[in-house]
């Protein structure tokens, strides 16, 4: 076998072999493959395209590249929770403590953020004391005594899907459903689920654009899920304008925090009780969605989630008097009103756009290696389909540099469309794969 | 433009432009486009193919990618001839010194062998004294006085092509119509053609297999120079078996001066043939194939093909009193006879096994660097159709160590297939496209 014959094959649309795919992971993953010969083959594998069979194996063949979490001693059903990515995402932040609340195990690795979506173990670090890198028996003694610990990704896995992922970034095979869905598994897979809930972003703020698009990414993901013996279920959300109110890193804690006090969003209580109620059915914990709801709202409203959040914030090192006092958290130098330039109704409010504008203001990496200021974003008061006044309050921008505050106003009255006629306004649930 | 959107164009099956084919082949030649990009592209233009105008494109920005022989001082059409490669391929050493004497006018640059077909230059260099490494200006100067210089590649002509022909060898990408013609296409335009003849080899001993494929590579080519303003012709000749009966490069030579000297084999006289006519018409001298091949034949009985060959050699440097003797050259070692095993009609006489076996002996490169021993071959004494007796002599190995003869005998037997029945002998010109 010579990894030539194997792009030869897939180059003329032939399907590989599990030991093909196995040797060309295994060889790029040590380097015995070179850089060119790879791109060849994932542009060949873009085009042609991979069978079911492929795209598990290629899957696992990813996910046992480098070290493999074995969450075996806990003796649990592991329900991890992924999110294809979103502006204003505070979701594990809220959804995680409160199925831990309702007795999910949640042992769980976040990655950092890159670009214009923000990473939760970024959110976390925003916490006076929290440790997101603890070691492997830390981490899983913490969630023995509290049920929960969340972590940023500090073992080495699924390195050949790093390499391949930054590859593909440099050859535009970046959309290709196979791939995206091969990606995604083979880290969750590689960190230990069992079961696994993946909210699949749809609209202008996320990586599919549509919902025909994200539909197919999430019929791959759960094929490669029952294939290789993780059952997997997929929530399509929308992702057209920021989730919630507050976007940027601190800003986005003290909204998840709030709603664990029971003031949440709407949109994001849709999405955190759709996520947790499959979360609850998958641990065993109800059959019924309905049920499985009603366990989180009432742990919402009788403050069980926001006490593991505590617990969680504690065992990790966090300071708890920042979060039982939000006021205590440091804020960015210049708050700012940003005031609607005419009457009438929200059409729009591009999360991409949002997105950028906020790492722009230093929330977001460009580079892996650069520093991200937790304190500025942009607080929201008004969503799409809501009615504003002229000079009414759209949202406060928090920055910290004051050469940045009059243009970053300009973009946002720019990218917040105000339009006389009532828009439609999406459901944020569009739909569930099964 | 980048190279990310030129990438992705293709990937989905679009036309290049001229702008963007050359903002790749410049950034590739300047290093400032990395490998596996450039990998990613090929890929995607040998599933997707190229239009015409694409592929003259990709070979001008090739051509013009490094250094242009400029012959416009020698105010004449230059003429130039290329062959796909073949084993026992002496016809430029005949055909070009033997069209100089009809008046063509002959500015040849050859390139070197690698793998199983020998380069013209390593054959010249097998006369004593031969400088096949003239600079640019002696070259012209040559050619002005006598009308012929044959020279090795010495300049740096189409530096893109060797880059992206390294690349597809490495990525499965070298069986493509499209790119195998703009590869060769624009070393002969880089190298100052105004017309070109080309030699399409078809066969187990050339790169093309068969009719059907030889064919497409043949229209591209001639699409290319067409629209690059280059008039082209290709001939089909056929490569199943070696051309003439010497295999190896001083071997060649001896059988180049006897042809010049009169004494031709039938196959090789078919392609010089054939070959010269077009040469001769492109030229002006003739608008007549018959009348072109008269006045050939005519120029290899009456000795002028030679006496320009005995000049070509003695303005090079080299010593011609070893052309007018053939003994005076260095034999090898050992010269020993293959037998016919059996009785019957040869079948069979893989070239590319030949080729191989030749290779094996000292007489090619396996890596670029290699040295090559001039004095190793074989001579045959019957071609594909001819009636042997048992223990009749088939051919001598020339062979400089004697622990490869009894392997290289062996060897040679089992290549060379006697059988009862009487083959079908292939014709020598298989087709002429135009």
């Amino acid at each position: 076998m010579t990894i030539l014959d194997i792009i030869a094959k897939k180059r003329d649309g032939k399907s590989l072999t599990k030991e093909e795919i196995e040797f060309f992971i295994n060889g790029y993953t040590k380097g015995e493959i070179a850089d060119y010969q790879v791109a060849a083959l994932i542009m060949a594998i873009y085009i042609k395209g991979m069978t079911d069979e492929e795209i598990v194996n290629l899957t696992l063949a990813m996910a046992n590249s480098g070290e493999v979490l074995d969450l075996k001693e806990l003796n649990k059903v592991i329900v991890d929770k992924h999110s294809t990515g979103g502006v204003g995402d505070k979701v594990s932040l809220i959804l995680l403590p409160l199925v831990a609340s309702c007795g999910v195990t949640v042992a769980k690795m976040s990655g950092r953020g890159l670009g214009f979506t923000g990473g939760t173990a970024d959110k976390l670090e925003s916490i006076p004391g929290y440790r997101t890198n603890l070691e492997v028996k830390e981490f899983i003694n913490n969630v023995k005594n509290i049920g929960i610990s969340m972590i940023s990704q500090s073992l080495n896995l699924a390195p050949a899907d790093k390499k391949i992922y930054e590859l593909r970034d440099a050859i535009s095979c970046v959309e290709s459903i196979p791939l995206i869905a091969s990606s995604i598994m083979s880290k969750k897979i590689a960190s230990g689920a069992d079961k696994i809930v993946i909210d699949v972003t749809v609209g202008k703020g996320a990586f599919m654009k549509d919902e025909k698009s994200a539909k197919m990414l999430a019929d791959e993901m759960i094929k490669i899920g029952s294939l290789a013996g993780k059952e997997t279920v997929c929530i399509l959300t929308n992702m057209d304008e920021p989730l919630g109110y507050s976007v940027g890193n601190l800003l986005e804690v003290k909204e998840a925090v709030k709603a664990l006090q029971g003031h949440i969003a709407e949109d994001v209580k849709d999405v955190v009780l759709e996520l947790g109620a499959y979360m609850l059915m998958f641990a065993g914990i109800t059959k019924n969605v309905e049920e499985a709801k009603d366990i989180l709202e009432m742990n919402l409203v009788n403050g069980k989630g926001y006490e593991k959040f505590i617990e969680l914030v504690k065992a990790q090192g966090g300071d708890t008097s920042y979060i039982s006092d939000l006021d205590n958290f440091e804020t960015s130098k210049y708050i700012e009103p940003i005031y609607s330039e005419e009457e009438g109704y929200i059409c729009e409010m591009d999360a991409k756009k949002i997105g950028n504008l906020v790492c722009s203001l230093g929330a977001g990496r460009i580079e892996k290696e650069d520093k991200i200021d937790k304190t500025v974003g942009i607080i929201f008061e008004k969503k799409v389909g809501d009615f504003v006044d002229k000079s009414e309050v759209l949202g406060y921008l928090h920055v910290n540099k004051s050469e940045q505050l009059e243009t970053a106003k300009e973009s946002l009255n720019e990218i917040i469309k105000i339009r006389k006629e009532k828009p439609e306004v999406k459901k944020t649930i569009i739909n569930i794969i099964k």
